[in-house]
């Protein structure tokens, strides 16, 4: 099977460099073609436009920041849609927004060629080690066909729905993230200000109700006021908005997750858009004066 | 040793009966005095006022619902003031505020009495089963001297810190929950406003960074809009009560604790108060259309 690669990014390079451990034949394509090396070096070709890279490709996989960078490699000049061959299938593994995939998906189909969404989260941890989990829109019997690829990248790989459906189930992700790690935050702040041992709040605290992934490992972030990487707070804010837009035109209401994007926005703009997502804690510890 | 017990309640009742399993001797109070009858049928002891119970007790435990009750039950007219030994120490299980709980602490320390507070999480069912999650403010070697009596209630006991540090734990596992909870509320929103199977969405989000307790026990109840208990919200709007107050006195700065409980305000008001506190779901799917 013969696999065509765009975007070899924090995440694409190591989902790439999987595929090719796996046995599968892979030519990459990168907008900044240095990037295409190491790859290269390591078994793949190379392919000047995503159209060449997908021109002999069974599988076009798609690993890139935001809705307007899939449009640009799919639909743009030299695109995927240029050169891809009826049959193929693309699959999405950007986050992006559900409704630009539903009508990319229509842009293909109508040249035969199939495409999944196929957003992932475990960061870039999860892509080197093959371990992501994978939420996949799209037909059923197309998805079975690549599950056996979607298989060396990642470990739960989950089909949910129709085309968009694995894009809202990742905008669902990073929304119940913004509202549990707010959570954890002010009980932080609260803590902080009370002159508590937090270490032994969060041992009483652990064990019930208010347990999540979030209190667990990123709690330490939030009371050092240190957010070392884990997952970009400008990337989370992209996904939210992702989120929002999806909300306002479904109908769907999520005032916290509007006010995480908010604090973020600021945050990002002030410079601190590389730090991990739980620098949301930062603008409360600011606000309640811990920062001082 | 002897023990009273005050407030026969869905958690003091079975907390009190725990006691009396463990082997204590227990006298018990109540406002309402026939729910001591369950109580005396199992062995305790009655008694007709919150002085007379402690009069002969080594650990006077209170377990009612609100700060006002707590103060009556302590220093109103035939309270735990009037009636205890000097040398006596005053546990209060109940949930209520760090700053009042230490300025009772410093009126029972005029009378050599030492106070402990120590609010729970678990629930009725950790109340009953002995396994709650136990959370206590006071002096180390007062914690020490209880902690055997605390053991036959519960089965995390975390001292944290001096007068009021329960208290304030409490309110940070509350805040904590009113984040966390928010979060899985809008994810299932915008999953349901988008027809997806709910339940593939919550197999491929429930392994990674979104994971909770709440995403695991209470993301059904937001799906099925029903909300058995569980935690009333009207208990969870109350400690929110208390934990906005206490940050508003240290200057701790908590928006989405302040929305949770101005949400759980308009639902107490509508009659929901004795639903599960996962009904905030109710609200975000009332005002996305969903329960149209």
């Amino acid at each position: 099977m013969q696999i065509a690669f765009i975007g070899m990014g924090t995440m694409g390079a190591p989902m790439a460099a999987n595929l090719l451990n796996a046995g599968y034949s892979v030519t990459v394509h990168n907008r900044n073609r240095e990037r295409e090396i190491a790859l290269s070096e390591a078994g793949a070709m190379r392919a000047a436009t995503p159209a060449k890279a997908a021109a002999a490709a069974d599988v076009i996989i798609v690993c890139v920041s935001d809705t307007p960078d899939v449009e640009a490699v799919i639909l743009g000049e030299n695109g995927v849609l240029q050169g891809a061959r009826a049959g193929a299938v693309v699959v999405d593994m950007s986050t992006i927004s559900p409704a630009a995939t539903r009508a990319m998906a229509a842009a293909l189909a109508e040249k035969d060629i199939d495409m999944l969404d196929a957003p992932v989260s475990g960061g870039s941890e999860g892509a080197q080690q093959g371990t992501l989990s994978i939420m996949v829109g799209g037909e059923a019997a197309v998805f079975e066909r690549v599950k056996p690829v979607l298989g060396a990248m990642g470990k739960t790989i989950t089909h949910i729905g129709p085309s968009g459906a694995g894009q809202t189930t990742k905008a669902i992700n990073q929304i119940i993230i913004a509202g549990t790690y707010m959570g954890v935050a002010e009980g932080m702040v609260l803590g902080l200000k009370a002159n508590l041992d937090m270490e032994k709040v969060l041992q009483a605290v652990s064990g019930g109700a208010a347990a999540s992934w979030g209190l667990s490992n990123r709690a330490g972030n939030m009371l050092n006021n240190s957010y070392p990487l884990g997952f970009r707070v400008k990337l989370h804010a992209k996904d939210l908005r992702i989120a929002l837009d999806t909300a306002r035109n479904s109908g769907a209401v999520l005032p916290v997750a509007a006010l995480v994007e908010q604090l973020e926005a600021g945050l990002i703009s002030r410079g601190f858009g590389d730090e991990d997502v739980s620098a949301m804690a930062r603008v409360l510890r600011e606000a309640s004066g811990l920062n001082e």
